[in-house]
């Protein structure tokens, strides 16, 4: 289990964090949830998640761009190419066992887990998918996992649709998370109302450039499986792809979305008038629950939304964001509350596009709607008013803007955190 | 100033890396070393070096690849351009500020430096190379510069050529360094004995692909200049691009070359039979020289040989290397000596090369001579010995070996440390 070293004033952060963490929600029909504690994790602590859809659902997922991929991003992969993304039954996410690198037998462990679920919604074929988050290495104690699974599928009141379902299936994919992360809105097409709920784990292994972490999100509108697998991509592209904890790429990273059609209504695809609608929805909610990926980064102490402007392609200005967002000088500089803006250049200077440093201008804007602190201008350092900018830095919340002076006019957003003492903490000591 | 906040076992290890800083050495001749307080930084602290060759020396350098070159980046190139590498005279250092990002007004200072030792060695021309270290985006102190290098310059004493005035020079480019760095030897070619001295700093914004920091070596060999930049531009490839302390590219990094010939003999060219004895001295002394920085880095606990084989190529396997050096994850695991062989993979699976995941290997290589560990056989893992490993990872140095399994058989070595709260304490607050 986890061992974690608060310090007062990082407890005090933590606690702060129950903001983010919802009472409520607005939950889409068709989906039972939940999770319980199956013994892989020490200490009764929830580790074993489910959620089974009533109609079988269309399907989607993104996966990591690691080499190692973890058993369970194989088999939920072959699973979707086998299916076509139609007719998924259920998810099943499991953590403090990443089953990565487990080899043959992780695969089969993974295939078991599939196989455990389908058998509770009746299905013959395979139609379910599985994530894993935790440790690498290590073999999944099955005799643990497989009994799991029956008992939430078959124990009344353990899988349910409420809110208190949706928050302890959030809790149950936790591993070094301080909260859990859960999103729900509702929204309206044609006059049918639909909703979307979301969930997903974050802290460690967070970086762009992939699928990211683990998270999943469903709606009971109907959505093709094509249109569901292009909203999804778009989605994860402009939120979970712009942002970064500590640049490590996991082997597990999954996003995966299921659409159960529940609520009614036409078919959604490509071609229909309401998929741009639907699209848009989905891509903010996307941002928000990958938001809260940042937010409870591991040891994180600062939420920082970089905008990045004037690039020559989206691609670069979100290129200039990741490696300002990953670089450690920057991030503990953030930490320490100290507005060295040397470092933003400089990061922005090794991402390796196109800039014009005689027009690179740097900026912080408070989030209290107060002025802009210019800190370069057009390649010129500002005369800095050094207690303005620690007064911006004290807050929890800050925006950067760099902007390129290349003429191009494109621009990205992506959102990280600070790098501190904590995180060396969690992650010097993370297995034991 | 820097302030430090060492806690009782750090300030130890920084102590025990006194066995780095040697108390004798073999200096080349005709060259006049020395630093000075100049009183940029506070509490008279050694901040500006010179360094003065009584005969013009051929000279090349490598500088960094950020698109924010710094004033002295783009001054030293140009003296170089200009001069064909023919005829430099000084080298002047200064560190507390980067001079970088400081617009016009930051290059007529880096060419009033180069102007100011110009004068004390008579030279019409440009025959000076300058470096800087420190804050980005701050002016230099001018008032302090120009008149520490007179003073440098015409003090009885202050530059001269021996042992404790190569020790003083290396003290003097320091920034967040806890040692100099200062290595010197001796070799014989066709007969003549010559000299090799060589200077870094380092610490902080380590990153390979590029120069990587500041640094200079000198030799008393005769060296054309486009064999000394050739020797130079793969001895950097093959040691100063093969670490990494924190993964940030600094806008200033320039390792520079002088050969002045003072010890006789006949020049070396590209086609001369000892330029590959020459090629072969320099590249294990900047290997040397750049594992100190390592040594050094900044909160590093850890010395950390990274072997990678069986790559497609020499550039893949360096990529993974590079990949494992910088991953968070992996550098805090190194820190709580945390046998997490996992990271080492995961790292290993996102550098974006070719692997055959059913054919890597990881070990761990005690420098003891004790047998290897290993921890991932195959892509199988290991029933690893977690006694054993903890005992390996005790020692403050671990070679790890990765096997990547395409049958390219390509090799290469990086150097690494680990990630430690001192790091964060050190860069959360350099300024102050």
């Amino acid at each position: 289990m986890l061992k974690r070293f608060f310090s007062s004033s990082t407890a005090k952060m933590a606690a702060d964090k129950s903001r983010f963490v919802p009472t409520s929600g607005s939950y889409p029909k068709g989906f039972n949830v939940g999770a319980l504690a199956s013994g892989v994790k020490k200490n009764s602590t929830l580790d074993l998640a489910l959620l089974l859809s009533e109609k079988p659902a269309s399907a989607a997922a993104v996966f990591t761009t690691n080499k190692y991929k973890a058993a369970p991003v194989v088999v939920s992969r072959q699973v979707l190419d086998q299916c076509g993304g139609e007719g998924i039954n259920g998810v099943v996410i499991n953590s403090g066992c990443a089953n990565a690198v487990t080899g043959e037998g992780g695969l089969k462990d993974a295939r078991s887990m599939v196989a455990q679920v389908d058998k509770l919604s009746g299905s013959a074929t395979a139609s379910t998918l599985v994530m894993s988050t935790g440790v690498i290495g290590q073999r999944l104690q099955m005799d643990k996992i497989l009994p799991g699974i029956d008992k939430l599928g078959q124990t009344p009141g353990l899988l349910g649709s409420d809110h208190d379902h949706w928050l302890t299936c959030a809790k149950g994919i936790m591993t070094t998370d301080t909260f859990p992360k859960l999103v729900s809105k509702s929204f309206e097409i044609d006059g049918v109302q639909y909703s979307l709920a979301g969930l997903a784990k974050g802290a460690g292994m967070i970086c762009p450039n992939m699928a990211t972490l683990l998270g999943f999100f469903v709606t009971d509108a109907p959505v093709a499986p094509a249109a569901l697998k292009s909203i999804l991509t778009h989605a994860v592209d402009h939120s979970f792809n712009c942002i970064s904890v500590d640049g490590d790429m996991s082997t597990n990273d999954t996003i995966s979305a299921l659409a159960n059609g529940a609520a009614g209504g036409n078919e959604i695809t490509e071609d229909s008038p309401s998929y741009e609608i639907l699209k848009h929805e989905i891509t903010a909610f996307s941002q928000q629950l990958s938001q809260l990926v940042v937010r409870d980064g591991e040891g994180a102490t600062k939420f920082i939304t970089l905008r990045v402007e004037d690039a020559l392609s989206y691609a670069d200005a979100r290129a200039v964001a990741a490696s300002i967002a990953n670089s450690a000088l920057f991030k503990t500089a953030m930490y320490g509350k100290d507005a060295n803006w040397g470092r933003i250049l400089c990061a922005t200077g090794y991402a390796g596009v196109e800039v014009e440093p005689t027009k690179t201008s740097v900026s912080f804007i408070p989030t209290d709607g107060s002025a802009e602190l210019k800190l370069l201008v057009d390649g010129e350092p500002e005369n800095v008013d050094e207690a303005r900018a620690s007064e911006i830095l004290e807050a929890e919340d800050l925006e950067i803007l760099v902007q390129l002076g290349t003429g191009g006019g494109q621009e990205a957003q992506f959102w990280t955190c600070d790098f501190s003492h904590e995180y060396v903490t969690i992650n010097g000591d993370y297995r034991s």
